[in-house]
């Protein structure tokens, strides 16, 4: 039987995981592969989260709070104050992960037929989780040329309709890399206040920002506390993707008691992994200093690196972990399966994810793939070597 | 702002925890409560899932692949092998818990405005997700004085239209207590056989099973195996609620495929909770037999003490660890903020969940609790006694 729905069959799946397939099969040939198509770092996750689950000793592993632990909760509420953020023990809730955080709120700001505009290129399973939603995603378009910034106040207007709920921002960017000036935080404010729309901000990469960058949250604009929904994960910060842990933060109280019955019907998120994720707020100051500063070099050796390539365009990115880079290839999903599956140096490969599925504008991004730096400075030498290598060799180079 | 979605608004509070805050207040106060509540086993969860979670000793605590670690799909198939169901590895997701594997089921199969069939009442947080999904729960009306068994086949017919695309199941029934006997289950399937529907089946109870009562799963069917769709979870089987670990399995390799696609937006289930329920499949077959036994004694105990207080009405529940019981008060939820605030026998009080909210159509259930028969035998008599006295002085009582 095939009557699936139609919001399912029409989802794309992940760019950034559709073609495992070939890396498995190109494993069991015995190709190693330089995994930067996916944003797992290699960094260690610090060891107060395995402690923390260890020394868990109930007997029943039972169900907690919807809303999260308290510990955890005081945890993250503890954080923000740091950056100067004041959260409530009612404004937030704890998730299964970032990608949860962002379903539900989605769920909660926006019917079946609103529209959330997005700046393009995005987040791919954004526009995954508005389409099985029922929410149209209205793409505004940067360009890589002005490193992927805002356009102009009248561009922005200009996509909003009576339908539009919101505005979703991922700062800093993935894929794109860019950090918002303050002067783009303050746009997007004023445009959400005017036409009185939520923010949604992802801001899972804060850390993650370089040249000495100043990052500005949308949880520090008192004018528009009431529309801001952060969305927040333990993933990046500590290098704990697998724990699944993310956060919902709004000084908007009523919403959070909405998304919160969302949240009672899932019950809970994972007991142990909460344990864990509390923990890991606890890892002293430096740790952020030590981690910043290991990836403003790898951002460094990857950006010296794709400009010594012939063909391949980038700009230096200002933040997270990703960069978008043209190569000189006509469809970039058709290349990196040739990566996968034709080429090797030496036994070794490299990966990275289409950025057309980082896109919903046709035909946007054919070129281009997203690099994510999350490997130590050899093996993205290596990496880099290997793309330099590959590229002379692709036979439908362009 | 409080623009929020129409779906969100229109979602009702979870029945089993919106009692919580006047439970938490009594706390406070002093007063001991009997959860009967909510469906927590007091079993204790099998050491193996510490045990395992402790070995663990990746540095990174990574992404793991979005359908499920390879260890835990292969320990599902070979617990549904002794069930002589033979699933493939294709035919697996791991979800957080039975309730994702719900919601991206549903999600699946339904678009907006599609209509699932339910017999009523039902596990309430499944009109939870139909809701924010943009599905029409249809309720299929039972009778607790049939011992909420299935109508007819042509009261069941009568519910179906060119919107209908599923029914949807709990067996053995939560909150019912009802397993279905072998007729019925072949009944529903001759009815999604004839009119192209799927079955989906939530049997996480399937242990629980008394009276030497046979439980026929719908995943034995091969006329319809291409139409079900199982729903399981490791929480009850195992004890283990908050590891939070549920799965999907059907042998509509296709299906699978499609929600595939939505798990890869989730990325992935936490690795460690993961890690530990595989080991769960490793307790020895004799742990069933124990925990069924201590199950049985239980709803034996909670039967018997029913029927001695005067003006209760309930069924001997046959499977799961609920029993629906009609009070003889007005409205139940009244009567349970009222034992919660303003009633305890020595400090001592209890907390069902009020029934209503396993209904939709309008009314029903307004006199009945849920009770969960998940406290030990001395709990429970005292659970029982307290109910009785409470009865007795209750001013609002029929």
């Amino acid at each position: 039987m095939e009557n699936f729905s139609q919001r399912i069959t029409a989802m794309q799946a992940s760019p950034i995981r559709k073609l495992t397939p070939y890396a498995e099969k190109a494993k069991a040939d015995g190709k190693k592969i330089y995994h930067l198509n996916i944003g797992q770092p290699d960094i260690e996750t610090p060891k107060n989260f395995m402690e923390a689950i260890k020394s868990f000793d109930e007997k029943v592993l039972a169900y907690t709070a919807s809303q999260g632990i308290p510990q955890l909760i005081q945890a993250i509420i503890r954080y923000y104050k740091k950056y100067n953020m004041h959260f409530e023990k009612d404004e937030v809730l704890i998730t299964n992960g970032g990608s949860e955080a962002l379903l539900f709120t989605l769920l909660a700001i926006a019917d079946y037929g609103d529209e959330v505009i997005i700046p393009e290129p995005f987040y791919t399973n954004y526009a995954g989780f508005n389409a099985i939603a029922g929410i149209k995603t209205v793409p505004l378009i940067t360009e890589a040329s002005s490193g992927f910034h805002l356009p102009k106040k009248e561009e922005i207007e200009k996509l909003i309709t009576n339908k539009t709920k919101a505005i979703l921002v991922t700062n800093p960017g993935n894929p794109t890399g860019a950090v918002f000036t303050e002067e783009e935080v303050n746009l997007l404010a004023d445009i959400a206040k005017k036409h009185n729309l939520f923010i949604i901000s992802d801001e899972v990469y804060r850390e993650f920002v370089y040249n000495g960058l100043k990052f500005k949250s949308f949880g520090s604009i008192p004018s528009i506390k009431d529309q801001v929904i952060l969305i927040d994960s333990v993933s990046k910060r500590f290098s704990a993707c697998g724990a699944r842990i993310g956060a919902i933060l709004s000084k908007n109280k009523k919403l959070i008691a909405q998304i919160l019955k969302i949240c009672q019907g899932r019950l809970c998120c994972p007991t142990l992994e909460q344990i864990g994720a509390a923990a890991l707020y606890d890892v002293p100051e430096d740790y952020f200093k030590k981690v910043l500063s290991e990836y403003q070099k790898r951002r460094d050796i990857l950006y010296s690196k794709l400009q010594e390539i012939p063909g391949v365009v980038c700009q230096n990115p200002e933040g997270a972990f990703y960069v978008i880079a043209k190569l000189p290839v006509k469809n970039a999903e058709e290349f990196i399966i040739w990566l996968l599956k034709d080429f090797d140096l030496n036994g070794e490969t490299v990966m990275f994810a289409p950025a057309q599925g980082f896109y919903i504008t046709p035909n946007a991004g054919e070129d281009e793939v997203r690099i994510a730096y999350i490997l130590n400075e050899n093996d993205l030498k290596k990496a880099m070597d290997i793309l330099k290598v590959a590229l002379k060799k692709y036979p439908k180079r362009k």
